[in-house]
C-alpha cells in the first residue's frame, strides 16, 4: 500500500493516470489521508462540482491486513452539501481489496471535457479507464451485476448510483459487500455527486494474485490481533448486543431515554418504535431465512450487520441500520419496519445517504407534501429522488434546501448536513459534536451517545451541560484517528472500557508498521487530522458562529423530558482548546 | 417622523401595536434606520423566516419633505436568500406617505400562531390591523386593486405578491407608484419572503390630513432644494440620459464595453442588445401612447422611469429598467422587448425581484429546461414561480439553490445573491463592490460601473485592477449614507461630478434638521452603517472568505476582452480598511 493513483479526467486526450509513491502522505491512511490530500490540494473556496474539488478513496493503515476490523473505507472531498471538507467511511470490501492491490489513495481530479461517464478497473496488471455510457442512470443493484457478468465473481465495487450522476446532495458512494451487493455507503456529504462531477460511475476492484499485506512483525500483529478479538467479543455491546440484535437495537434504548427525534424532531420518543426494533428486524430475519448475524466485510468479527428478506422469503436489502430506521421510521412516524426496509433498499440502489434522505422526507412531510407516518408517500418521495423529477431534485439536495425551497423554519441541518438519529437537547453530548464536528452534523464524528446512554466509557447525564465538551472532545480526536486505521468505529465501545484492548489496537498497528506509537501518540494524531480539517473550513470560511444549533434547539421545548439545548456558545468554543 | 411602529404580529390575543419615539436610533433614516434596528434587535443566527428576525420598513431622512427626490424607502432584516444582514430599497410613494404619517419605521416582529394572513392600514387616526384571508394569494395588481376599491384612490400600498407568501427567496416587497400600481419594488434578498413569514400582505398607507414634515429651516431649505434640482438637470446623466431612455439606455453602453453578461455569464456582449435598448424601448412607448419620460414618485425630477404599453396600445408594465431587460434578456439570449416587458409585469405581479428570477432562469436554461433565447419558456418558467409548482419553488429559491438542485457549477452568485447586469471580469470596480458588499452581489451598493464605465466622478480603467478598491470603497461608504436620505441613489452621478450639488444635498439635510453635516461627516455616517452592518455579517459567520466572487470568474476567460477578475484577495480585504 505505497501508491497512490490520480486519475485526471479530464486531460487531453481522456482521462489520465499517474501513480505516484505516498511522498508527503506516509504515515496517513483513511480519514488522515483523505483529509490531507484534500487539506493540502483543494482549493477551500472552489465549487464542489468544479474542476478544483477531488474526490479521494483510501483504505485504512490496516486495511489489506490480517487485522480484524480493517474493512472501512474512507471517501473525503470538499462538501457540496456542507461546503466543508469531508470524509465520510463505509464498510464493505473495497478497502480490503483495495489495500490489498497497493493502493493507499484513489484520487479522482479535474473535470470531464462532455457528458461521457467512465469506468475504472483496477487489478494487479494496473488500471484501466473506459467510457461506459452504456451504464448511464443504472441503478447500483443493476450496475453491480452488470460488473459481476463482465468481470466475475471476485470484484469489490465503489459506485454511484443515479442520483450521484445527478449530483444530487444526498448522493452517496456504495461499496459492495461480502455478497457483491451494494449495500455499504459512504452516504453523508453528498460525495457521491462529486464522484458524479468526475464523471466516474464505478470503480471495480479484483486484487486476485494480491497477496495479504504482510506485517513487520508477523507474530506481535498475530498476538495482538488475538488480543484485540478477544476484547471485541468479551464487551457486551461488540460481543453481545450488536451481533444479535445490529445497530437498530437502539431503537427501544433511545426512544425511552427521550432522545429519539420523532415527527421531525418535535418529539423525543417514538409510540412505534418498539414495531421497528432492531428485536423485530432480528426476529423477523431468522423468521423469513434472512440472518441478524453478518459482516459487511472480510475481518469482521463484531457482524452487526444482517441480510432482510421481505414477506415472501426473497431477498431484500442488508439489514437496514439504526439510523436508516429511525431516519425513514420515527422521524416521519412510520412504524412500519416492512417499508422502512423497501426504503433501505431504494436508497442503497439510487445510491443515497439514508440518513439526509429521511430527515428530508421529514421535512416534506412538514411542508404537507405527504402525511407523517405515510409509508407509501416516503416510497414515493424516495423514487421522485431516483427518477430527478423536479420534486425529487429538491429532495435529493438534502434538508437544508428542502427548508428554503419550502420556506420552512425548523431545518434540523448543522452546516448544510442533517442531524441523525438523537436529538440534541436529550443526548446533549451528541449535540455538542453535531455542532462542532469539521463535517457537519455527524453523529459518527465523535459518538457521544456511547457515554451519555450507553455508560460506555463511564457516564455522562445527557440532561445535563456539564462534562458534555471534554466528552465530545476526546471522542472527536480518538474517532478521527480511528478513522483513519481502517478500523470500525465500533471498535470503541470496547476500547473505551477495556484499556487492554486499546493497547491491543496500539500493538496492531506498531507491529504492523514497525512504529512505536503510544495512548498519546494516537490522541496526537487525532488532533493532527482535526487541525488540517478545521484549517480547510477556516479557509472555507467556517467560523465558531457555524459551530452551532439551529435557533429552535435552544428555543423549543422536547418532551417528555422538556429540555433546549443549553450548552453556552462559548463552551462549544472550547471544544478544540486543547 | 418621530415614532416607531412596532407589530407583534404573534401576540397573545393577535397582533399588537406599539408605538414609540425614535430613543436610540434617533437620526438615522432609510438604511441606516433598517441597519441599526436589525443589527441591534436581531440575532444574527436566526433562521430568517423565524420569530426573531424582525422586517423593517424606513423612509429616508428627507422622504415627505418637499425635497426632489426623497422617494426612497428601505426594507431591512436578516435575509433568507443571503444570510446577511440586508437593505433592499425602493421608489414609489410609500416612502413620502408614511413619513408624512409620522413614522420613521414600522417594525414586523414575532411570528403568526396560524395561517392567517393580515392587512395594515395606517392614516392619521392610527393604526388598524385585520385578518385578510380573502387576500390569500393575491398577485399584486389585483391586490392594490381591492385596496383602492376599499380606501379609495389616495393611498399607498406596501405588498406582497402569491411568491412572498409562499416565503420563496426571490420574493420582493411591492411599493405602488404614482398611479397606485404596485411597479417599484424592494427587490433584493428575499424580504418580500420575511414579510410572508410575518404574515402580512398589505400595508395600506393614506396620509390624507397630514401636512408635508416642514424644514427646521424652510428659507435655507427652499434655496437648497433649488440648487440641488439645478444641478440634477444640468448634468448629462441626470438631466438628459435617464429622463430621456430610463436606465436601459445602459443596454447598448455595457453591451459595447464589453461587460453585458450574456448567455449566463459566458460573453460580455450581446447581439441582440440593440433590439432591447432603452432607445427602443423609448420609441415603443412613444409610438403606442405610452410614456418614457416619468417619475416614480412625488418629487422625482430625473423621471427615468415610464409607461410601457402593449402593442395594442394597453398598458402592461412599468418602463422596464435596465437589470431587468439584462437579467431577462441578454443574459437568457433573449432579444424580444415585448416579451421582456411581459416578464417585468409577471414579476411585479406575482412580487419577484427581476435580477434574481432573470439570473436563475438564465441557470435552468444551462441545465437545460429551456433553450437560450426562448422567451415564450421564460414567461413560462416564470409563471412556474408565481403558481408555486415544484419546478416554481426550485426557481423560486434564487440562483444558488436552482444551482445546487441541478448540479451546476458556474452560479454567479456572492453571499447567496445573483450578480446583476455588469460583468465583474471587464467592469472590474462593481466586482469588488460585488465581492465586498455587505449585501451580497448588489450593484446599487457601489455603483463603480458609473466611473468604469460612464467616466463620473472621473475615470478607473474598468479593465485592470488598479484603483478599483478605493474607487469601490468610496462608493460604498457614500451610498450606505445617500440610502438614508431617501435620496434616489441616481443623484449621485451629480453628486460625484459637481461639487456643489453634493453641497446643495448637505444643505438640504443641515435645513431640514438643523444640523451642520459636512461631507466628511456624510461619509462617517456611511462608514457608521457600513460598520454595523459588517459586525452583524461576523456575528452571522460571515468572514473575508465570503468576500469573493465564484471560482469561475477568475478562471474563465470573458470575450470579447478576454478576461478573468484579478483583483487579489488581499486587496479586497482592503476595502473597509477606512
Amino acid at each position: 500500500m505505497d501508491k497512490i493513483l490520480r486519475i485526471d479526467i479530464g486531460a487531453e486526450g481522456g482521462p489520465k493516470v499517474t501513480i505516484t509513491g505516498l511522498g508527503e502522505y506516509a504515515g496517513f491512511g483513511g480519514r488522515g489521508m483523505t483529509s490531507a490530500i484534500v487539506s493540502k490540494e483543494v482549493p477551500p473556496l472552489c465549487h464542489p462540482l468544479g474542476p478544483e474539488n477531488k474526490l479521494v478513496i483510501a483504505p485504512g493503515l490496516l486495511s489489506g491486513s490480517a487485522s480484524a476490523m480493517s474493512g472501512r473505507i474512507s471517501v473525503g472531498c470538499k462538501s457540496p452539501l456542507t461546503g466543508t471538507i469531508k470524509e465520510s467511511n463505509a464498510g464493505g470490501q473495497p478497502a480490503q481489496v483495495l489495500a490489498r492491490l497497493g493502493y493507499a489513495a484513489i484520487v479522482l481530479e479535474g473535470k470531464p471535457t462532455d457528458d461521457t461517464i467512465y469506468k475504472v478497473y483496477i487489478n494487479k496488471d494496473g488500471v484501466k479507464i473506459s467510457p461506459a455510457n452504456e451504464l448511464k442512470l443504472l441503478p447500483n443493484y443493476d450496475l453491480v451485476a452488470k460488473m459481476k457478468e463482465q468481470y466475475g465473481d471476485r470484484i469489490a465495487c465503489i459506485s454511484i448510483g443515479p442520483v450521484g450522476e445527478m449530483k444530487m446532495n444526498v448522493a452517496s458512494v456504495a461499496c459492495t459487500d461480502m455478497e457483491i451487493r451494494p449495500t455499504r455507503h459512504a452516504g453523508r456529504g453528498g460525495v457521491g455527486a462529486v464522484m458524479g462531477a468526475k464523471g466516474v460511475k464505478v470503480i471495480v476492484l479484483d486484487d486476485t494474485g494480491m497477496p495479504m499485506r504482510t506485517p513487520a512483525n508477523l507474530e506481535k500483529f498475530k498476538d495482538a490481533n488475538k488480543r484485540f478479538v478477544d476484547g471485541l467479543m468479551k464487551h457486551p455491546v461488540t460481543g453481545q448486543a450488536l451481533p444479535a440484535y445490529g445497530t437498530n437495537v437502539l431503537t427501544n434504548i433511545i426512544s425511552e431515554a427521550g432522545g429519539y427525534p420523532t415527527y421531525n424532531f418535535k418529539e423525543g420518543s417514538f409510540a412505534g418504535a418498539s414495531k421497528i426494533s432492531g428485536e423485530v428486524e432480528a426476529e423477523l430475519e431468522k423468521q423469513r431465512g434472512g440472518n441478524p448475524t453478518h459482516g459487511c466485510h472480510r475481518g469482521c468479527v463484531i457482524r452487526c450487520s444482517g441480510i432482510f428478506h421481505d414477506k415472501d422469503g426473497h431477498y431484500l436489502t442488508k439489514q437496514p441500520e439504526y439510523e436508516t430506521v429511525w431516519a425513514h421510521g420515527g422521524n416521519c412516524g412510520i412504524d412500519d419496519i416492512d417499508k422502512i426496509a423497501m426504503i433501505d433498499y431504494l436508497d442503497d440502489n439510487y445510491g443515497i445517504d439514508t440518513i439526509e434522505m429521511g430527515a428530508t422526507i421529514a421535512l416534506a412531510m412538514e411542508a404537507g407534501l405527504a402525511k407523517f407516518g405515510d409509508a407509501d408517500a416516503a416510497i414515493n418521495l424516495v423514487k421522485e429522488v431516483g427518477k430527478g423529477t423536479y420534486l425529487g431534485r429538491i429532495l435529493g439536495a438534502g434538508a437544508e434546501i428542502t427548508g428554503k425551497v419550502f420556506g420552512l423554519e425548523k431545518v434540523p441541518v448543522v452546516k448544510g448536513q442533517a442531524l441523525p438519529a438523537y436529538d440534541p437537547r436529550a443526548v446533549k453530548g451528541i449535540g455538542v459534536t453535531y455542532a462542532t464536528s469539521t463535517m457537519g452534523a455527524d453523529h459518527t464524528a465523535g459518538y457521544a451517545v456511547a457515554t451519555n446512554i450507553l455508560k460506555v466509557g463511564g457516564f455522562v447525564d445527557p440532561l445535563k451541560p456539564e462534562g458534555q465538551i471534554e466528552l465530545s472532545r476526546n471522542l472527536q480526536i480518538a474517532t478521527a484517528a480511528i478513522d483513519s486505521t481502517g478500523m470500525c468505529i465500533f471498535i470503541a465501545f470496547a476500547l473505551l472500557d477495556q484499556p487492554e484492548t486499546f493497547q491491543a489496537l496500539l500493538d496492531l498497528l506498531n507491529a504492523f508498521y514497525g512504529w512505536d506509537l503510544t495512548a498519546e501518540g494516537v490522541m496526537d494524531y487525532g488532533k493532527k487530522i482535526l487541525t488540517m480539517e478545521r484549517d480547510f473550513n477556516l479557509r472555507a470560511g467556517f467560523t465558531k458562529e457555524h459551530d452551532r444549533l439551529p435557533r429552535f434547539f435552544y428555543r423549543d421545548k422536547l418532551p417528555p423530558h422538556q429540555v433546549t439545548f443549553d450548552i453556552k456558545d462559548e463552551d462549544l468554543d472550547k471544544v478544540f482548546n486543547w
